[in-house]
């Protein structure tokens, strides 16, 4: 889990901003599920992960414009912890950032997004700095989301991996080398299939996780 | 995946009793379900893992008690092959199995199996010798599986770690540890909601998988 001695993953965020009980629930909810909703470092889920927010109320009610920029605040904090979670996670040396295009349905997006984050082959792959496009067209293949195979198209950063069902016939091995060697790596896939977006932040797997998580008893 | 490098598993069977097609293709998929459906390495599914069966017929046709017998047998073999699989898996020095009963249904059962038996805090408390039933209950209460948190039990081999919703009161550390240490280790899932049995095998996760799958590039 993201922190195994304790099996828990709390954030308590506090604002002077005067916002209803109601109103900041729904803002929290918003923020919460495209940020820490969408890391992951073992698909572990804890017993009790826990985001709460409290507003004193001391800085005085907000007005529409402050409303609005409440909320974009609220959503940059949740990103920021939520990436700390994966770059911090156990053994993580970079993280990896997949998003999902093109796809049928936001829940299609997910899905795919998902299988390649939790994917151990992905994971190591990304370890190992390998630019691998068989293991990430074989997490989403090994799901029931809809794509169309002969539109399928793979990005490492800015470079195509894959394209039109079969990978890109030009790579430039030492500039994805390069790419994969850095803290912070970007996977796209475009199903071809629709229009929705999704995105879901993991970290790699490497020896060190399977040392945190085997050398010691409890 | 079991074999990387070809992303593939393949299993051929020949038999010369003389089985129509129809219905050694029924015996096959019996036979297939709980032993080849019932293992996993890294619950990444290959592209075209296949089991074929071919029957010449030389010896002639099967009567009733020796329809039987080649049932049994064929289960048999497949039961082998399949468990040779997690044995060699990769970086793989243990076998888990996870028997889950007392299930509402045999769905939940395989759900609640194939959760703890793909589970990455399992398979590395496994590899590490730690009986750790924390992480064994987390795996169950991730899922949506029905079960009755105080009466379930867990047990390593034949020793009760967790009991009515709590830790057993008296582990003798010294026997969980030995079991631990061997070459198969089993835990069995008592869900306390129902009478449906399944059972998944797996491995244990090593730093050596982490090697395999990081440390080449294609």
């Amino acid at each position: 889990m993201i922190a195994p001695n304790m099996a828990t993953m709390l954030a308590f965020l506090t604002t002077d901003a005067g916002v209803p009980a109601a109103a900041l629930k729904n803002l929290l909810r918003d923020a919460v599920e495209p940020t820490f909703n969408r890391v992951t470092v073992d698909e572990c889920q804890s017993t009790s992960d826990t985001v709460a927010i409290m507003a004193s109320g001391a800085a005085g009610d907000l007005n529409a414009r402050q409303a609005a920029s409440f909320s974009k605040a609220l959503r940059a904090v949740c990103e920021s912890l939520a990436y700390q979670i994966v770059r911090d996670g156990e053994g993580a040396t970079k993280v990896l950032e997949v998003i999902v295009r093109g796809a049928e349905s936001p829940r299609d997006a997910h899905v795919a997004a998902r299988a390649v984050a939790v994917s151990p082959l992905v994971k190591t792959a990304v370890h190992g700095g390998d630019p691998n496009w068989g293991r990430i067209v074989q997490a989403i293949g090994a799901t029931s989301v809809t794509y169309r195979p002969e539109k399928v198209t793979v990005r490492l950063g800015k470079d195509v991996l894959f394209t039109k069902g079969a990978p890109a016939p030009h790579l430039d091995l030492a500039r994805l080398a390069e790419a994969m060697r850095q803290p912070h790596v970007t996977l796209t896939i475009d199903l071809g299939a629709g229009k929705a977006t999704e995105r879901v932040l993991t970290c790699d797997l490497s020896r060190e996780y399977v040392a945190i998580n085997a050398d010691y008893t409890t």
